[in-house]
């Protein structure tokens, strides 16, 4: 049984080694990109959308050229355990996820994953057996038609000076940036002399 | 001259295998990162904010333990080019971010970055050349204060089986997903019989 290019334990060692620890939606996930690379459709470069921020984005990022970062990779925060790649041009895509109608063959998985269990009754060992034995078991396949602009990273466009921070921000943000505009996590800010370290 | 616990050469081939290629905002945030990891306050566990989804995200998930899938990462959306890493329990943070005052002794990085030469006008190798030779010295350093609350991912809550689609989605959302509530990006789903592949 093989997770894309790896074998299952590779890809276990991947998941600690990025997302530091074995968390059972990632290995689903894992199974998640697998077969929905399986049925890929035509084209050449494709684009994903992950419809929940919660773990399975990490199983895009580690099997896929789809990162956050480079902008392959959007989140659309649905809560629904579900992967779609689709063609960058044509939107035609594939669509995988995890089945509530093939959860009851592995009730252990189906606790875990409809938090039916609180986490100190869980038996973990047999989730993550249940997991590995259901491999594709757990999912199904969706054709999709993604319209990409709905969940594509905007351009930036023109970039300006802050007048409040000094920093460079898009222009098509307002008179300041967002962080000035009051949307700041930070409740204290003190400049740091780098040159005496 | 190391970024991290890399040298810079092994983190170009860090950023090419996991970005798909050797972004420059990527290199200046290996940078940036490696400056906050420098200026650390106490503490043993860090989660980390990034002002931008462009780039940036993927230095954090390559050079830190925080990804998106694991939480640990944050993105808001000012267009900053800036990282913060904040002790999680205090909300006591570094915050590193690429000082628009120090641009000008780096007039190639700062007309890319600025946006004031078009893509077929940069000379990349030069670039490149200036955002290495400058490293450190295109960035400046904050103590900050953070409200872990405004950024850190909500928790998911009670599941339940949407009436519409048949998924598991979190019941906080209402009667039906968000997906079956109007923000779905397909505009056409079928389902496959994956028995017969």
């Amino acid at each position: 049984m093989n997770i894309c290019t790896y074998s299952y334990e590779e890809y276990l060692q991947l998941v600690k080694s990025f997302h530091g620890n074995l968390a059972p939606g990632l290995i689903i996930g894992g199974f998640i990109v697998d077969l929905a690379m399986k049925h890929l459709p035509e084209g050449e470069f494709f684009d994903a959308v992950c419809e929940t921020p919660v773990c399975l984005p990490d199983a895009v990022q580690i099997l896929t050229p789809c990162t956050i970062g480079n902008g392959w990779l959007s989140i659309v925060n649905f809560g629904r355990f579900a992967v779609t790649l689709y063609e960058k041009y044509t939107g035609k895509g594939v669509r995988v996820f995890l089945d509530t109608e093939k959860l009851n063959n592995w009730p252990e998985v189906r606790d875990w994953y409809l938090k039916k269990k609180k986490k100190n009754e869980q038996d973990k060992d047999l989730l993550m057996a249940q997991i590995k034995e259901a491999g594709h078991g757990l999912l199904s396949v969706q054709h999709v038609q993604v319209e990409p602009e709905k969940v594509r990273r905007k351009k930036m466009g023109n970039v300006g000076v802050c007048a409040s921070c000094g920093e460079a921000y898009p222009l098509k943000d307002g008179e300041s940036c967002m962080g000035c505009q009051g949307d700041s996590p930070y409740s204290d800010i003190t400049a740091v002399n780098i040159s005496s370290k």
